[in-house]
């Protein structure tokens, strides 16, 4: 990349980046262009240099986290049993919600006011997306690894369990974020498996 | 009651659930007394012969839900072992979720909107409320009902979980409340018990 394309991409980063915690803090609608622009130091004019619009910002924040959420869901390792593919999504998941706070709750919160052809895209990958992990769980039941659970009710408990995550976030407490994964691994997986 | 203070009290009721429907739905502040008054049916100026502001009534509707869930907290058999409390505490909580759906979910996501005196109250009584679930949990623990958990993590798992539910409300998903109860309290007990 050219020096040029380079820094316009590093600012465009810092555009994303900034958008995201604005988005999370105060909401998409309540947040302005110029708000954003004021916030990171630059002419609102100028941010048109690197974005078409709000909206697209929100798109772009959304899509880019939907695909890292895909792209490990696709290459959890076919061969694991069940109860582990469980586990490593609850654990991508966590690190999701702890590392890359802003975004995944920009998307969680915010993919309401996406526009067409973004907003129908989205629900129905995410629809795709909770589908796949349904199966997961209902072929550990079937395979008789986990208890008889409804798929749909394990995972809502489970997608539920890192949302709550965000009161972690706004409180004191100090647990570590590896504490923090490793108890609700055991608390989620333990009680999913057959004793 | 004489007759028509009877009436009056009926007509308040009819406009606090009414009001906890739209506060669900738009949020308190898209809520206008306007809106509601109309949505019930009657002149804006008689809402004002049953309560005397918005704020009132978003008290009203917190406070009464707290105070169920403080009453059955407090009243929680404690010659009960640990385990049959958390599980008392999920069942109580995924009932308010299906049976008081309006009434829990603005407790839950409006209590923001709160005016003083009421807001700092009702954050004192939410931390105290999670401080003797926690203890609960903490004994369990100490007893060896429980495996080690952080009460902390299994207290937001738990009440997240009930919390995600309201996602479920809103799905088509053809699940009983009762099996969907049952499941949670299978999933998130099991997940705490000793093997």
């Amino acid at each position: 990349m050219a020096k040029t394309a380079r820094k316009k991409a590093s600012k465009k980063d810092l555009i994303l980046s900034q958008a995201s915690r604005m988005f999370r803090e105060k909401g998409f609608p309540a947040t302005s262009m110029r708000d954003l622009a004021e916030s990171i130091g630059i002419e609102a004019a100028s941010l048109y240099n690197h974005i078409q619009s709000k909206s697209e910002i929100l798109q772009e924040i959304i899509f880019r986290t939907a695909n890292d959420c895909n792209v490990h869901l696709d290459t959890i390792d076919l061969g694991r049993d069940s109860i582990r593919k469980v586990e490593s999504l609850i654990r991508f998941h966590v690190q999701m919600m702890l590392e890359r706070f802003d975004d995944y709750c920009v998307m969680i919160n915010e993919w309401i006011h996406l526009s067409e052809p973004y907003l129908t895209n989205f629900t129905t990958q995410r629809r795709n997306y909770v589908q796949k992990m349904e199966a997961i769980i209902d072929e550990g039941v079937r395979n008789k690894e986990m208890k008889p659970v409804l798929p749909y009710v394990a995972m809502l408990t489970i997608l539920s369990s890192v949302r709550g995550l965000e009161f972690w976030h706004r409180s004191e407490k100090k647990i570590s974020p590896q504490i923090m994964e490793d108890n609700m691994v055991n608390h989620l997986i333990g009680g999913l498996k057959r004793n």
